[in-house]
């Protein structure tokens, strides 16, 4: 294997083991953004969970998520994708936020993604809660808008605004339709379950062509056949990803903040994300990991692996833009 | 959705958030049994352990199961159900027991038991050991009997006595069947294993016409050929269920005393009481949750979801009985 | 002993186990605060964090202090005090609160407390975090103001706005002594200490006369000393008793969003209580108790037995004032 | 250093490191009753807790106990006592018990000390519940009886029997004084505190003459006061010693069933054992770990270093009497 | 069901309840090598971890392993094999190991093998880190060799030397594929996973012949199929099993120092491991198991439930060569 | 406050929230040792654990401390130093070892600690176990020795070689003496305490006239009288400073190897750090800080506490030498 740039390779674990030195996302080099003029795909942490209406946490997310990915190591066995060999990566950082502030937080993110795009970076990024993904959209797609989204999650983040008037992780792709940041006949929902209040979201969803796949229907279809049709909904136009680890089974991924019981396997959700390459991703991340829900860390090597998953789809993106 | 009487429905979380408030059993409203005559589905903990032979803490369980309860919501989105909707529910408390004595819980259980059916309400019990299981037969069948019973367990409980002479949570169905309050050849039992000590339980219910199904059968038949069978054992005559948690795998449900591994999962087990609504269903427990061996809650998230689909079933009987 | 009033007494544990039933603060009545007329003390949730800088989790305290206050009995082995016979104590529930807004759950906060107020009911406030005693203090000294302050932390609270503007956990008493709720020089804070970022609040202290005692004064003085010198600051005038669990040594309260090391031990905390017995105090709080931070209760179990030391105050003052 | 008896020294650290090995009581032999004629002090431990009024798990503290024992060296670096070296001890395992039965046990426990009174072994015996205390001293005391008793707890267990007439790990004291095992004139009781339901242990107490020292008092009095006090009350007959863990400040002891807080410190309970060195020993026990309630072993820890505490008083006293 | 003798039953939990007693695996007799003359089935303990890489820990498996194991009872109610009744069974203890040097411990754990070779003891022997598995084969097969393997891991251990030169515990195999103790034609490895450095294990397999089932390999062939395949290659000759319990997916088995997600379900290992019944099986581990990383004990019940299912294996072959 | 260099101060929490980040120590630059020109301290993580006799994990060390360790401000409010006003700080990564080795790591310490002597860096290493502190003095101290020390830990690490003739993290200051690294008149140890194996620690440690002080002595003289002594005994010559975490109550820091119950309090030990400063300090450790022995991070929350004490104490010396 050949590196684009040595420079953008991972730390080696057989330079410096993997418990050592300070944790960046898989080892990559940390560039701030003003220097990252060389950088095709970005890290980026958004440690932000005051949207939050249960269980908080989120906001400790990134640093965890980068604690555990010093494991990963270079080569996807499945696909055999090396992705730090096909892009430039680095590890951005945490974007700015203000812990006290949804408002004053969502002004600072979807201004960093602003620049995120107007560099040309890919971003991965790593949550906080959903609320996140809205000004994330906000940046990467802004007037160029809407674009797709696969969507893998427990809750379809449809839901009308919070205590009668407010945003909260719940309402995120509601306002990004309603914003036209998104399309939503190019966007799929997959692994909804749990109880509901009363189906409001669902009947957002389906009055706007949103294609909800209820975990019920994803068992019985099959990975293969869900994401034939996901591929197919978004088709070749700009597609965001999300990933809310809450749509992984409790017992694989405790560490969220609304777990709901009889979810997606990891096994399975590797699979679903290797079948996303080939789309035009223009970013992906991977939400809702909370530390403190979940202590041991395992939570988070899940989510980990699957922004490793997602890291791929993005790199092979990249080589094929070369 | 329109609810037979607004003063039965769970405190709503967009009035008071899901974290907040004094936490009974799905946000219902704690009703004492005296003043329960409007009562359609009475939700009790009956907090007693002082019969589990191996690891204690079941005692703990109705509370934790409370706490947990408070993230439930109104609409079940595989059923379409939405139980209290369809009939009056409230938490009627934890029934009295005396720590210290057997016996002494066990006619505690079985009185309050008693007065449940004298006012015409359909118990959804949250354990405490499966020993409680047999003072809730004696005071819910009592001499009516003898009745069905669709039993979710890894273990069979029809252990000879313990320690040469004495009941234990091993035991209750063994005596219920000798007490005349099951009919074993209208009882089945779903997901047995584990290792055995001698077979015994396995041949007290083979002499008596129970049907065990051990796992591997389960997992050979499937869970729609399952449940087709136990629905014609049980038939259309009146039919308890009783659900012990260590039935689920314990990745997903380690809280609880004598876990066995290679269980059920929990997607499973939903489908598995979905296919119990029809039947005749006279009441439903929820045993052996241990909140010390399971901290995070993650067991009893579990099993107030798994007493969120029983109490669909319990609620459509009502609904169906109007 | 003989109570004022049977019906406000808690539920003994000879008739349901201590961790047996619905659990309310004490195992007293819950009463909602419209029908609270008769009530002298009212032992209130307030379930909010959403001003947290750091480490979150604090809008779960009220819960887990419930939980864990049914250990509590009915006297002060120390002090003989028996609180439930000498004033109507009952649980008024959780106050209101908006988790994604901290304006507009400051205003749901200060308008519970004017009802409290109103009333007559002398407040106990189970937080959240310390943000929360900025409107309580709004709604329950009001235009009435300025009080004394009995404050027991391990920070001050006086910090300059946060993120250059915004409320926080951190300002709570710099913005009351501003707003005229507080009068400085009749506030004494005790147990100040960890690192600071510039000393400014330690600045603003000073000049507005208040009298900080940080952690090493307290330990070269003596519990003794320093309460004397306290009860000598805040005089026979109103007076709020806030205290912060972090006060506490993190070893016996971990479960906490800013630990500081070196804490006041936990029986030297129940030694200060003890001796703001005869002042004339208004209401009192046991604020930031972050459940994700200590599952196991511990930290918990150490705030309800302060917050008992601060009802037998508050029950004191009930009874020299019949 | 020369041993009485090479073969019942431990297992050097230098021959098999101390996390290896089936872990015996401070690596000692396992020796069983039958064979037990040669040995001088045995450990036992009582795995019962089914007369637990509130948190249960003590059952499993005789093998946690057991498991952090084994970094138990050879010498008292406080008093170079080297107790391996003047007596032979061995772990007699644990004593029989039936999990579901409070009379079955009591008796199993009582004839197992029978016998070890009968072959001229001192017990030091790990719990448990405190109710084990009360076979034990029928065993041990018989009507040999009344013996004298420093006992160090957070409760005086001497309360009246619980829920109308039963039997708890509250009651044993009230018991064995009401049976003649104990000279409540000889009882010294140390570290009470905590809430009180009405009094009445205390009531009792002082009606027969037990000294009760609160932990106020304790402290006001210091160490040195306290044991001299309690050595003159035992005086020269013959004594038991009982430790209760919930003696100790929950921050250092949180496994436990009914902590209180502001207890003891494990350095404070060192001292106080030392100074029983030269009384009449003639047993002694510690009680209630509950593993399940601190899994990660750090109140075992401090468990057994009292344990080896309580071994050098009774090794001193078998040093004594050769 | 008769035991060819009664000695080496394990203790039963009617006599001595499961919590209780001195842990020895399955409630076996410990017996030491010296006197283990009539011994069939040894298990063994190797609390070895210092060739570890990443997370250390399992020098503290084989006291987990023997704790949990207590719960293990005498029928495999799947197979109906009672393996105690097979063959007398008995904890050897733990081998000797020096924790702060590889080679030492190398030494120390194949003499030790080989004595256990020369008794013609069948090893069941419990780690420690997987370089353990080294040794055992040193002393096990010695020049006898080589033998075939079933290796069920999420990893190879393939991997050439660490760190520039060193054993660890990435690198047995390949290891002892270069000494001649395993025949690499009669090696199948199953669930192998993760992102990988640079292929160089595999290549290393391919290029000796060794078969290598990715997982995904496994999902899409099944249980029957993969272990139908790894019958044939392995053969009637000679083989060793070695169970990483990092192969188990880390939802269901944490408790390890380099888990993969994605990995194999218990309920299918269990199936896998039945299939090994009729192979010339002349031993087997069960390896990975790091306490300190699952304190529940769960990871090491599922680790002793696939020893147990081992053991039926080892007893069966035990009883066909009767 | 003027900084030297504002390139050199952590950053802010009001610019960066706390939870934010990459973790570095104490939010400071990290600089690679070859570009630490003008680095006047460094703090530098060493982690290593395979000298490690009991339980292992202090290899996971600088992570958790780097973590925590964002939680430090900038001025010590007990003596208002402000460290990073005083010199230019940064974090130099972690010290190169190799897990598998403790030879070759030995030789990876030294080396790196010899580059940072050669630059004039004053080092605050963050262990690992205490091993490491052998290496650091051979790197640091080199041919110029030997130095004085201040040691406070609960063991003396004087033992003689481990298993027969190997180092372990026993053994060091042993070998430094031996070596000629240490002055043993210049060395002062506090805190002993816990079991010992034969007094052979002490013997040696008496012998060569180091003074050691036990918990009990300790006590009795109290902080300032044995700090008084310990300058007297080091005086002005060079010191090295070593902190061994398990110096600290286990309550207070029980992430840690090998606890001794009864230890000094984090208060104290602050007081004891505080009275350093004036020292000729050539550099100071805290080591044994074992993360999976406390997942909450409490114990490294003390650690880097006392990290920061120790940096005042080395920043002030670089004010002093300016």
């Amino acid at each position: 294997m050949e590196a684009i740039d040595p420079d953008y390779l991972p730390i080696p674990g057989n330079v410096l083991p993997r418990f050592a030195g300070i944790p960046s996302f898989m080892r990559l080099k940390p560039v701030a953004l003003d220097d990252a003029g060389a950088v095709e795909i970005g890290l980026i942490g958004v440690p932000f969970d005051t949207a939050t209406s249960n269980r908080p946490g989120t906001r400790h997310g990134p640093r965890q998520l980068r604690d555990l990915s010093t494991m990963i190591r270079l080569v996807n066995q499945a696909t055999r994708i090396a992705p730090f060999h096909l892009a430039r990566c680095a590890d951005l950082g945490d974007c700015p936020v203000n812990p006290v502030s949804m408002e004053s937080s969502a002004e600072r993110i979807a201004g960093f993604y602003e620049q995120v795009k107007a560099k040309g970076i890919l971003p991965l990024s790593a949550g906080g809660d959903h609320f996140v993904s809205l000004p994330i959209l906000r940046g990467l797609v802004g007037l160029d808008g809407p674009v797709g989204m696969v969507h893998i999650d427990a809750h379809s983040d449809l839901y009308p605004p919070y205590f009668g008037g407010f945003d909260s992780h719940g309402t995120p792709f509601r306002r990004a339709i309603e914003e036209g940041l998104l399309d939503p006949k190019r966007v799929v929902q997959i692994g909804l379950r749990g109880t509901s209040i009363d189906m409001s979201d669902v009947a957002f969803g389906e009055a706007h062509g949103v294609r909800m796949i209820m975990i019920e229907e994803f068992r019985a279809l099959g990975v293969d056949a869900v994401m034939a049709e996901a591929r197919a909904i978004v088709g070749d136009g700009p597609t965001y990803v999300s990933f809310d680890i809450d749509a992984i089974d409790p017992s694989q991924a405790p560490g969220t903040g609304t777990p709901e019981v009889g979810g997606i396997f990891v096994h399975e959700a590797q699979a679903m994300i290797r079948q996303l390459i080939g789309l035009e991703v223009i970013g992906a991340d991977l939400v809702e990991v909370s530390p403190p829900f979940d202590a041991t860390g395992n939570t988070a090597w899940v989510g980990v692996n699957l922004m490793f998953e997602l890291l791929c789809v993005l790199a092979d993106k990249v080589r094929r833009s070369r």
